[in-house]
């Protein structure tokens, strides 16, 4: 089983940083969140996708360490890896780098439930199994 | 017709003021927006009504001039007037001052649509005339 | 050694919830950062002290877990305490509560390290002792 | 005189959406301001220049007009041209479009003054003469 890197990039915004200089820790999880539906829209279900069939993607927990502060300007690469894939739900590692130091930043994880609205958008969510096509695509073992 | 002043508080979060140590100024527009659902609330339309009823209500235009900049932990109102309304639309005034010391720091304004999905979330948006309870509750003239 | 509570209330804004219609699960993290800062204006270090005695509190880690989802106009009430304080790091509890039904939203942990800017804002940050009063503000025991 | 015409890319997270599925309004001022520090740092002046040079951009005003929201996913392309200039302030036109289709989602302007510290960061601003080799940069008139 060969593990899949899915790569995004962001540039450090004046406005995502505080009256330190540096990265609002915050916006560590914005970008886990803009990478899992990035790296989902590379695997065949695009946000368009995602809606149309009433799927979401609700979290279990989160977590995120940091290493060294990013300022404003600087080049980031989170690259991202499944970390454990179940049934119904997935952990995802993501890593967060600056560009061309190759230095680490932050190192955070992201458990999430595959589920769907049982009866359309914003009703209840259920889960449902991971489809099989996209437990391939993000490197997982077969269930 | 009386002129109706809605207002709101805002705490200045040091994730919202950005490394030159003053508010990021979009957060200005953030709170606009949070005044004007407020206001909504305050008059008989929250969130669960508008979501039920399948109200929404898309911006036409916005502006905001800056006077002076709040720093993280300063405390502001935001006081909120009608403009102008008519009969499917209306324009907001938003002055925010610092507490205590009833300073001005930045004048805005918006202008929205009172509209309803056709069918249902998420579907296109027609314009709809404003009820005439929320006109009086907002201090407008009849319609 | 009694444990303290601080408490700060949030409102759930229509620009903190996402296309699914509940919390966009960064706006938690959000709200442990305003709560620290809150806290520990309470405790006597309000932003303005911090700045002026070249303070911070720069981050090693952070989690939360998520329980259920606050929509849209929700109240919500942070309960945080003290979870374990060294020399100079410190660990928070952040509980997220629906005002009213007292149910839990999510559970998160901010781990922090109290440091001083060496030469003036923006220069190395250096780890310093806590201080005893904040200490005992928080409700730890003595170093 | 040729006008510049400077180009920002972005995507619409699903964070940068709101519980109608379009854009958060205040997402195209926060992209505004990127578009602004982008453009500084391609005509010479980087962030890390700024901040050496103790120098700063306050804002003296700013509006947008919305035509069509985008969606989850769209991809967006920001064109900022200087619309005038004086001595020690400028005002940037920002057009909003949806890549492929060229079709326009908004217009928007800021307005703003070259400023200094006077005291290094923090300190109070004080307006400045634009740098011709930046009014050049920017295609504008020489002073």
């Amino acid at each position: 089983m060969a593990a899949v890197t899915f790569r995004l990039r962001r540039s450090l915004s004046w406005g995502d940083c505080d009256p330190a200089g540096i990265i609002f820790y915050p916006t560590y999880y914005r970008w886990m969140d803009a990478a899992t539906w990035s790296l989902l829209a590379e695997c065949g279900w695009p946000g368009t996708r995602m809606r149309e069939e009433h799927l979401s993607i609700p979290l279990l927990d989160s977590q995120c360490a940091f290493v060294a502060s990013p300022r404003f300007g600087d080049e980031i690469e989170v690259r991202s890896t499944l970390e454990r894939i179940g049934r119904s739900s997935f952990a995802l590692r993501h890593e967060f780098f600056l560009l061309g130091e190759d230095r680490v930043l932050a190192r955070g994880m992201e458990a999430r439930v595959w589920a769907r609205y049982e009866a359309g958008p914003g009703t209840t969510l259920r889960s449902t199994p991971v489809p099989d096509e996209l437990r391939a695509a993000l490197g997982g073992t077969p269930a």
